[in-house]
């Protein structure tokens, strides 16, 4: 049970989302702009730093939306989970594990960001915009799984709650819709 | 030197806010709702929050900052540095005091913070918007600290620049003005 009531039909962070909406505004047009705005990283490699992130801050409902995205946009859904156990042999190319690299220092704490891990990211073709990109989706997902487990959200344990997530924010995005997330309802 | 160019007269969060202005303004408009909003926690209390949070990150700029912006608002600068060294035995409400070992817990994992802590606020007074709002913002700081520290953006060791700072956040607040920062110019 959630530690303040929410929506019981809203899990995870649907039901945060709608139960402040005036603070859910600037965070949904945030990850907008991150995740699905214009950018040299594909909309793929952004949600795979969103899920390699949750993943390592065991936020199991963030982990398993991210990475329901990632798969669709990805069209498979080896990367992703391979990413998550070891994104050094994963399947992604050098500038990607160079970036995921800074993303799970992030994760840590920003602190760890060494200039070694920035100048191996330049070198493998990473840009400032990307660096930049990067640690602040890592970041925002740290606010996100510490929002969602830090009010003990709901997690359902049904894969098709996150292939319907998945499907709408990869189709609709990260903003809200008239009715809140009523299309999740069963 | 900061991990990615960004201008030099412009330390802390302050560059990054002015490097990419379409994501730093969602950032900015849910500070400024989460801290300067209406709600029944203080500016002051809010501001602690922030604190507390951004110490125990270890972020030298945010802690500074913030801790500029309490003093402030609480007219003296004794409760701050005691919060920040033991939020159990500083001058401050049973409810923050609770409310201050959830964003402790939350700045951990938010895994970390128990239905008895949540049980303890509660008894102590504290609402479950309260509960809410003091998750959020710990989340939020935690984002800021990853954000400025990640990018390894220049400490100001000048008290002067987090004392302009400070007085910027508890008058104007968190919106941009126009010109960006430049009234922190030397």
């Amino acid at each position: 049970m959630s530690h303040i009531p929410l929506e019981t039909h809203l899990p995870g962070i649907t039901g945060l989302l709608e139960y402040r909406q005036d603070s859910a505004a600037p965070i949904r047009e945030l990850t907008q702009i991150l995740l699905r705005g214009e950018s040299t990283l594909t909309e793929g490699e952004r949600e795979l730093i969103a899920s390699l992130v949750s993943s390592r801050n065991q936020c199991k409902f963030c982990t398993a939306a991210h990475t329901a995205a990632a798969d669709i946009l990805l069209g498979e859904s080896t990367t992703c989970e391979l990413v998550k156990q070891d994104f050094e042999t994963a399947p992604v190319s050098d500038k990607m594990k160079a970036l995921l690299a800074i993303a799970a220092f992030v994760q840590e704490n920003g602190k760890k960001v060494t200039p070694e891990s920035i100048n191996h990211a330049k070198n493998s073709g990473a840009t400032d915009r990307e660096i930049h990109d990067t640690v602040l989706i890592a970041a925002l997902f740290c606010l996100y799984n510490k929002y969602v487990d830090g009010l003990a959200t709901v997690t359902p344990t049904d894969s098709l709650f996150y292939e319907k997530l998945g499907d709408r924010i990869t189709t609709v995005g990260y903003n809200r819709l008239p009715g809140g997330y009523d299309q999740l309802k069963k």
